[in-house]
């Protein structure tokens, strides 16, 4: 019997060990995972400290047992701290100190990513908090209940950001986000702007253009964020969003070659360069489609493809994790916000003849009841005519995520602006228009250009 | 300056003048209306009898005026009587009585459909209705206002029966759908089961497998459905909605090919068999991508494209309508069902070895609140591994509609369920799950077949 090894129990691990035991059963599959919660879906964890979640428990994407009556072994509370590539084994030290070794006939890496720690002063006092891990989560939770601050600052305008001005305005913090540039920058600012617009109907204050430099003790036990232009903001807490670090140190010291960002290298089966070691999730570098090149881009719908993908491989399949295209959602308040493919400018520098056409529309026939405006943006290769990305954000009942999903799946297919006005979508009165806000936006293209 | 003339106002003639006047802007082009309501969404009439959209007016997709701006000639109360494809004219007969000849350089006959007359006595009692065209509305409207019924029947269970169910509902009556089969069969019966749940759940009766045969006069004005079962129901009204046929006469009086259902045969151009002379909409046969032939299947959406091709080719253009996978969606109370493509015995009908896997799963991740089930199924042909078709059943929050058309999307692109697996879509909890519905579904068919 084959002994799989899978370091890391979240997204990337457990679909690769889901899918070892799916594809071969006789496999000995066992987990080492950090902490006590295994298969949790961290993309909750704003939903839970907003409220809207009560019961942290049913973040679980399954219950431990669920995993153990698959013929996984978990070991929880497994720290791994070394991994040797020639002995095929791996060192964990248990929460209660004991180190124990277990060997290994294939190994996944699936360790994850931490908070990127921004070169900013005064990280580690206390209330400030970062948001990556249960225990971070736990720990915010704890702060919130017990301490009930009344006002917080945000570092940082992306996902997790703009999801937690969301959950601490709902818990009834007073909120200010500071943004390095603008806010949301993975959308065009126009589209941005609609999402600025909804912060500020929720009352909550953004800062654009803000280069945090320290986070200082100030008056009554407050913290005093101070940007280099010299402001000084005051909150009761500070929570710093400003993006992930692969967690890829225990690879690199067995030997694993390290790429983009410090994630580990890995080919399109998922191999590291270290024999019967694969990696997934996100620690790996994860190929993109269209840019057809390596990038960072941590995702949990990418870290669960290339788990499933390693797990398949582990067990002697042969099957290539194909690549993202970078599709995104965020739901902010009652807005959705989502992307996928390319921006202009990402198209342009990646050497495409990009031109984008913007539209606002509704998201369904204007005269049926509760219609919401949709702005939506489409960026198209002038000389191939190929659809290369796509934006929308709109109200929380307008579909976006599944129109981008549209999107998505004509970008994977290397669908020309001409074939996306040729699909056949569907229509009826309360869910869209004969040609649905997507084919729209492609006519407004081809217009531009024809 | 050529002469465009089109017959009929509705999608296919609008979107046919529309797409002349944006490409060659110095077409004269003329549509001939026969009632007064060119471009209005006839789709849209049962939410007007509903009451959600109280005025009428607004079903309209452009004002007249907005027309007119577009520099096209609407003639109104236009009924077109002959086609002289000889001399290259068309009759019409004004709501005044006055006979008026139009020349045409090129014509596109896009004269729709009307409802289907079942083989039934007594369809031209007073309080029996049709619903097809805006005066069909305003009759119904009329009789609504003015005598107030208590209780209705509808004979048929398709889109137009299921709405107009909903509607009537909504505005008070009592309403008893006779379905010759099952409830809306255009979808599997689990998925049926589930819309006739929601029609029970609102107080519609059901009746299945019921053959009318005829409509009589009751007692205190009422009417009595008569079934071949013996069967009699009474009501203060009945709707008949057994589909449509395709309104051809004129153009088959002028020489035109009638094909498949009395529909006029044309080319993937849209040309008619005359010289000069194109078709569009619900009054043609429609080429189905996937069985490889022509159909009658007159939907809004085919309408609007063969429309704009038609306009795009009477211009000197050279486009083809590349063809319909019959995606169709509709709304029946809370509920929405949608499908694309073949339904299983379609499929092995049509020469393919399909194999249907169905699922049921949450819309988006069970612990964001508003989470409800969606039922879904999809169907491949298990020797190429081509995607064929998907059906999906669930609340009107669902995303339902959308998520149809990613799978319509990956129809249109031959994609394998394994590359269905593989797509990039877009998750948060509120909106998703890592792995979307429709890819839990290609993964539950690959657990059928691995």
């Amino acid at each position: 019997m084959a002994h799989l090894v899978i370091i890391g129990g979240s997204d990337a691990g457990i679909s690769a060990a889901i899918r070892a035991r799916e594809l071969a059963p006789e496999t000995d599959v066992t987990v080492l995972v950090a902490d006590r919660f295994p298969n949790y879906s961290i993309c909750g964890l704003p939903f839970y400290l907003s409220g809207e979640v009560p019961d942290w428990q049913t973040l679980a994407h399954r219950r431990i047992s669920q995993l153990q009556s698959r013929g996984i072994t978990l070991r929880l509370a497994h720290d791994a701290t070394q991994i040797d590539p020639a002995a095929k084994s791996v060192t964990a030290i248990t929460s209660g100190g004991r180190v124990r070794t277990f060997i290994y006939d294939v190994l996944i890496v699936a360790t994850g990513a931490v908070s990127a720690r921004p070169s900013i002063e005064g990280l580690d006092l206390p209330g400030v908090f970062f948001l990556r891990s249960m225990a971070d989560g736990f720990a915010l939770q704890q702060y919130l209940t017990t301490s009930e601050p009344k006002s917080a600052v945000i570092v940082g305008a992306g996902y997790i950001g703009m999801e937690m001005a969301d959950a601490l305005t709902r818990r009834g913090l007073s909120v200010t986000v500071l943004a390095r540039s603008t806010v949301l920058k993975t959308v065009d600012p126009s589209l941005g702007r609609l999402v600025r617009d909804e912060l500020a109907r929720n009352r909550v204050k953004v800062v654009e253009g803000a280069a945090v430099i320290a986070i200082e003790k100030g008056r009554r036990g407050r913290l005093a964020v101070r940007s280099a232009e010299g402001r000084r903001i005051h909150a009761d807490m500070v929570l710093v969003a400003t993006g992930s670090d692969p967690e890829s140190a225990l690879a690199a010291r067995a030997g694993a070659s390290i790429g983009i960002q410090g994630a580990i290298r890995v080919s399109p089966a998922m191999e590291t360069n270290l024999p019967d070691v694969y990696a997934a999730g996100d620690c790996v570098e994860t190929w993109h489609r269209l840019l057809g090149k390596y990038v960072y881009m941590p995702l949990g719908t990418t870290a669960h493809k290339q788990g499933r993908v390693a797990g398949e491989n582990a067990i002697g399949g042969h099957r290539d994790f194909p690549g993202s295209l970078g599709t995104q959602v965020v739901k902010i308040f009652d807005l959705v916000a989502a992307r996928t493919g390319l921006l202009d400018r990402e198209a342009f520098e990646a050497g495409f003849l990009p031109r984008t056409a913007g539209l606002q529309t509704w998201d369904h026939k204007a005269y049926y009841p509760g219609a919401t405006p949709l702005l939506i943006r489409l960026t198209v290769d002038r000389s191939s005519r190929v659809l290369l990305g796509g934006q929308i954000v709109g109200h929380y009942s307008a579909e976006v995520s599944k129109r981008v999903d549209v999107i998505a799946t004509a970008i994977s297919n290397q669908t020309t602006v001409d074939d996306l006005v040729d699909l056949d979508l569907s229509y009826t009165p309360p869910t869209g228009s004969p040609w649905d806000p997507v084919q729209m936006c492609a006519q407004e293209w081809l217009g531009l250009v024809d």
